[in-house]
């Protein structure tokens, strides 16, 4: 039996506020939480019967036994995915890291959590270590960004900073790109692996000074005709046409 | 005012039930009711004042002006936008439609209404005029659906069939690519335009019986270390990359 307490707290960690207090979070189901477990520290795992318990896992984790209703009381999803896991964040800051080489992504304000996670799953696909976002960016944290990473934050570094500033004060030889509406066309521009990518916000785009900080601006072109007329993209799948563009020119030919 | 029997109705359209009953659906917001105004029949607007009214909506469309707390008790959203229109659907079949000498896609069971959504957006952007959905991929005027095609909606062909025999009966000029986690490159393989991609469903992929009536398996290749491990792209980000390295091919360069 879990306490009343117990999940109480557990649940609390879907505030921002109570992640931050506790340097928890929860991430729940089999592939997310096994992979997680790879690289983060595990404070709590309730599982039952049917989850899939990896054989890497800690001898001292603190792990419960817990029926499908037990686990539907603490889950945050409409339908638990037999294991929910308490983890320890990752403090992690951009001066731990060197951009030099590689491609990153940076998120000026990204909002929505899905997008943040389904970015971390991409980078993860397409080899970007680092995901650097403002700190308008929706937290890496929130329950339904580590569902939509499905286990990817274990592989990419997410990190916190002010933007612009970091942008103004990077090693000159990395390359800036702005995703914006109205730059180069990506499929004809020679593209550089030493380089930061950076997605702008759902509504918004690319705040005017983190643009005033990049080097080029870069553009997904479109079919234009009289019928079509989407306006933009998501910024998860902007993102992954943008690295896989990226990855295309440099490594898949 | 609207009467508490109509917003009642309306609201019951968030069940597929109730929308094939009627053949009616519900579409929120400037963008997506602005957009599929232009070419769907429209049946009841309920609206505050900030809504942006296009001038070429029709004269006769029943059009109700409500308070923000009024749209609240009719709105599907949290926050609701605005404006609320109930539209008729069309009733389009893949008999109609003649696939030869462009680029469709088709769904193999894709089950998440934002996964649909996010698609139609997506064929938008690469002019994709059709996109066949098998009897078991989600409802196109799912309120999820509409809302993530941002209006998309009013460019994009959605019809349902019976997938494998639609792709066994079609014109065998058209070639059929199934989108696998082992075909063929996409970056290095010479797509032709006259073509069918094949999408699966967000766990299980195309089913067996879709698969051997397509011709080709696809592949979105990713970088392979020991660091980096996601296992799958989200269906909406790998339809976007296909769709976009058939365009780079065909048109972009």
């Amino acid at each position: 039996m879990i306490s009343k307490n117990k999940i109480k707290a557990i649940r609390m960690l879907s505030l921002k506020k109570h992640r931050y207090e506790s340097s928890l979070f929860i991430a729940e189901g089999h592939k997310t939480v096994n992979e997680l477990l790879r690289c983060f520290e595990c404070d709590f795992i309730a599982a039952t019967e049917k989850w899939d318990r990896p054989d890497y896992i800690s001898e001292n984790t603190d792990i419960q036994c817990v029926t499908e209703n037990e686990l539907k009381q603490i889950s945050l999803l409409e339908s638990p995915q037999d294991v929910l896991a308490v983890f320890k964040m990752k403090k992690l800051s951009v001066s731990d890291i060197d951009f030099r080489g590689k491609l990153t992504i940076a998120l000026d304000g990204v909002q929505d959590a899905g997008n943040l996670g389904t970015i971390i799953r991409i980078a993860d696909w397409f080899a970007v270590e680092n995901v650097v976002c403002s700190q308008g960016t929706v937290d890496v944290y929130n329950p339904k960004t580590v569902q939509a990473s499905m286990g990817s934050l274990a592989h990419v570094n997410v990190v916190y900073t002010d933007l612009p500033v970091f942008l103004k004060g990077i090693d000159s030889t990395i390359h800036k790109y702005a995703t914006t509406l109205d730059g180069e066309n990506i499929y004809t521009t020679k593209l550089n692996e030493n380089a930061i990518i950076v997605m702008g916000n759902e509504g918004n785009g690319i705040s005017p000074e983190v643009k005033a900080v990049c080097d080029k601006s870069l553009l997904i072109p479109k079919i234009l005709n009289d019928r079509f007329s989407a306006e933009s993209l998501n910024v998860g799948v902007a993102t992954a046409l943008i690295s896989a563009e990226f990855r295309r020119q440099l490594n898949f030919r």
